[in-house]
């Protein structure tokens, strides 16, 4: 199994769609641009949800559910929105087929036409302030803390599994606020809470910041977001937090009346992460033998393999499987005991492996004899001998030692990826090499950020929190900066 | 509040929508058909999906996720499934929007048109079965037993929140076998785990049973059901359950080599429950008061009121409701503790009787003095004084029984609304009378069904499983009949 697949090296983006596709994570479907999840990568979407979802609540959120459908005239209402996602928009124009009067097969009924086309959402901002207007008239009302996880549509030309998909899974947060500094506090609170997620659960080290305006949300007065960096030098946004202003506000009409009787527009947030993360989280740990994962998104965080000869060596071995498998829960360890008789052992270790299971028991007949096992942790591929009476303990204390170091290997990686560039040929040199992030100096100009986009692909990933304040000059114009900003190249 | 909504006897169907709006658990959207599940209601749904997907989980099930769109040319490959659908699909023909040339807003930009129409879901056996191509090819990858998650779309002339939707949230599984007796016993399983749910969780007792050739889902073989009653005597279908042969599996060449090395088409099944449930459980419990909720699908179950007139009195209660609120989550209740101090007892007590809170438990002053507490239940609205330390093992003990006694109470009403009927006369006069589930007999004929259903608006909702052999004749042709079946009007 594990020749079949690429390189990091050789083929970094053929490595990527091979752990996809061979780690049985998602594939491409019949329709163009949408992918299947499949039940493996689905289950790390599931413990994905699970905790993010854990997160918004004991953070006062609540969930709803909102219609998949935005009619065409609520996209038009906040100018900046429209403007970002009309080009990318699936339209249902249509209610009904019939059968083809000329042949066989359906047709698309002509006599049952929409008045108004329905945009399936591409996020759900017009739709939900929309409904606000409804649900707030008093300070009382405030702050409305709602989180919705749904799917979402973006007509997107160029796909790639997880990435960038036409459909995509996700959460949108949109809160709704008295005042200004209480939205912009909710827009740094998730935004932390992101982070958190990103830095515990999937053990991706992640950098803070805020968008320059080229790269903020349509219709967003600021945009908040985590970059990380994938192996391949290259930057990915891994969650944004957006404060809206009282854009949607005025947009939708949606009005309170303060304690004091004065009547005002609210203020809004909106905040995502999506299935996006699912290709942040290969990209991040894997290496040249498959998919790693961190212990605390695994859908199983170990393996039991069974090794045998005879069908009384099978049965012998298996039971005493199942009596680990049984202690381990005890624990809080999730384990799968892979007693198929359909493949052989080598077969499952390779599958294991390439599928990322954070620890492997391999117990045989022999093992049995001696009361030990093997335990092979997938992270650093280390192999050791253990008694089974101690397993319990030392399998919680691996696991959370793998989870930690995939988390410092990621940091040293960026660490050894984050380069300063004092001059333009630095810069592109920097580049062009390994890539990475490059804190560099910028005048604050979008026509200097979209010139600079325009001859080196690279983007402006955000201008971190608490940045440090220091003079120097732009890298492409010279002019004055006050502070380094955070290029690279991204997905 | 009480005042200011329906009666269930004077208005059944007003009764209905108040309950659902103004216990805010849904409301009429912005988009013809669609709801908006407010948080409210979709913490109920919250609770129906973990029980439901543990469920599902411990009988063997992955879950998945599949495409939102299917090609127009997928519907038609199953000949009845596309007759079934077509008359209701919502229809993507365009992928982008442009701004209006003549004016302002935007447009569908006749450029983007799509080369093959996409429908949106109205349910997944075709995409899926076009998948499941390449995940099937021997009996080692069989069975498959995989569920999804997700919002389907049929575009339905008249809606009503929760009942029937444009828009709905469902699960919907899809499994494959290398036989169909496998494939039968899925089916009848899966209708199981529907009639657990509904008597164990949601407290509905409910009648399995098939369904006759004309309320067969469309593709299948055989449609099992679970059908409950209304206390409109009404009959509503909670779940379906379908055998589906090798329909499917014929119509997308999804073919598997035995072990003996021998082809043949693969048998299925797929079986669905959705955001009707939430219809059911209102309809089933609820009364002039308001919502009733089981205690099992309570986004909480106990709600505590501090009674107060200072501040000083009110920080008293408050402390110590918080106090009985850690007792009570140590046994694994679920509390609210409602501090909110811009609203009166009063109101407090109208707002959580009207949204079904299965136990309220009220506390002042004087009841700190005596180490009580006034605790009142929703199903009987009876109150009684209890010591603090005996709370938490007396409110385990009256969820259980409230549970329990919701059940019985529903079964009840079954009962005395479950009659005979041996002749046309007696059959119609029990319809429109107090209506209900009537066991009649029936020729077994299509035709015969359509008619009385033409003529009295009564569908057989099912054949009971297991059902008693009796020799009678027809109700309305007096043909011979070997059984009696089940009719009843029906949402």
């Amino acid at each position: 199994m594990s020749k079949e697949h690429a390189n990091r090296e050789e083929n970094y983006s053929q490595w990527y769609n091979d752990i996809v596709i061979k780690a049985d994570l998602a594939e491409n479907s019949a329709v163009r641009g949408c992918m299947v999840i499949k039940p493996y990568g689905y289950a790390i979407w599931e413990k994905m949800q699970a905790a993010l979802d854990k997160m918004f609540k004991d953070t006062g959120h609540v969930n709803a559910y909102f219609p998949l459908f935005i009619p065409k005239s609520f996209l038009s209402k906040e100018a900046a929105h429209v403007e970002g996602f009309a080009k990318e928009c699936a339209v249902v124009t249509h209610y009904r087929l019939k059968n083809d009067p000329n042949g066989k097969g359906v047709i698309v009924d002509p006599d049952a036409k929409l008045d108004e086309e329905l945009i399936v959402r591409p996020t759900s901002e017009t739709i939900i302030w929309s409904t606000y207007k409804g649900w707030i008239q008093s300070y009382r009302d405030l702050p409305l803390l709602v989180n919705q996880w749904a799917n979402v549509v973006r007509w997107e030309m160029r796909t790639r599994l997880f990435l960038r998909t036409t459909e995509f899974l996700w959460q949108e947060g949109h809160t709704a606020h008295a005042t200004s500094q209480e939205a912009v506090e909710e827009t740094e609170r998730m935004l932390e809470v992101y982070a958190d997620f990103a830095e515990n659960f999937m053990a991706i080290p992640v950098i803070k910041g805020v968008k320059t305006a080229n790269e903020r949300f349509a219709g967003a007065l600021e945009t908040y977001c985590i970059e990380a960096l994938m192996q391949d030098g290259k930057a990915l946004q891994a969650g944004t937090s957006h404060f809206l202003g009282q854009n949607f506000a005025k947009a939708f009409d949606v009005k309170f009346t303060s304690k004091e009787g004065k009547s005002d527009y609210v203020w809004a947030t909106s905040w995502g992460v999506s299935t996006r993360l699912m290709g942040a989280l290969i990209m991040t740990h894997s290496d040249d033998k498959g998919l790693v994962l961190p212990p605390k998104l695994a859908p199983f965080q170990v393996v039991i393999v069974p090794i045998y000869r005879s069908d009384e060596e099978y049965k012998k071995v298996c039971d005493a499987g199942r009596e680990i498998k049984k202690d381990l829960e005890r624990f809080g360890v999730s384990v799968k005991l892979d007693d198929r008789d359909t493949q052989k052992p080598g077969f499952k270790f390779a599958e294991h492996e390439f599928r990322g299971v954070p620890v492997r028991i391999a117990i045989g007949p022999r093992d049995l004899e001696n009361g030990t096992v093997e335990v092979a942790r997938r992270d650093t591929l280390e192999k050791e001998v253990l008694h089974i009476a101690d397993l319990p303990n030392k399998i919680v204390h691996l696991l959370e030692h793998i989870q930690n170091n995939l988390y410092t290997r990621a940091l040293d990686f960026r660490t050894a990826n984050t380069h300063t560039a004092n001059t333009w040929d630095e810069f592109v040199e920097m580049l062009d090499g390994a890539g990475g992030f490059i804190q560099a100096h910028w005048d604050g100009t979008p026509e200097t950020e979209e010139k600079i986009k325009e001859m080196t692909k690279a983007t402006i990933r955000c201008i971190p929190l608490n940045n440090k304040q220091e003079a120097g000059k732009c890298i492409l114009t010279a002019n004055p900066s006050t502070q380094r900003v955070i290029f690279a190249r991204a997905y």
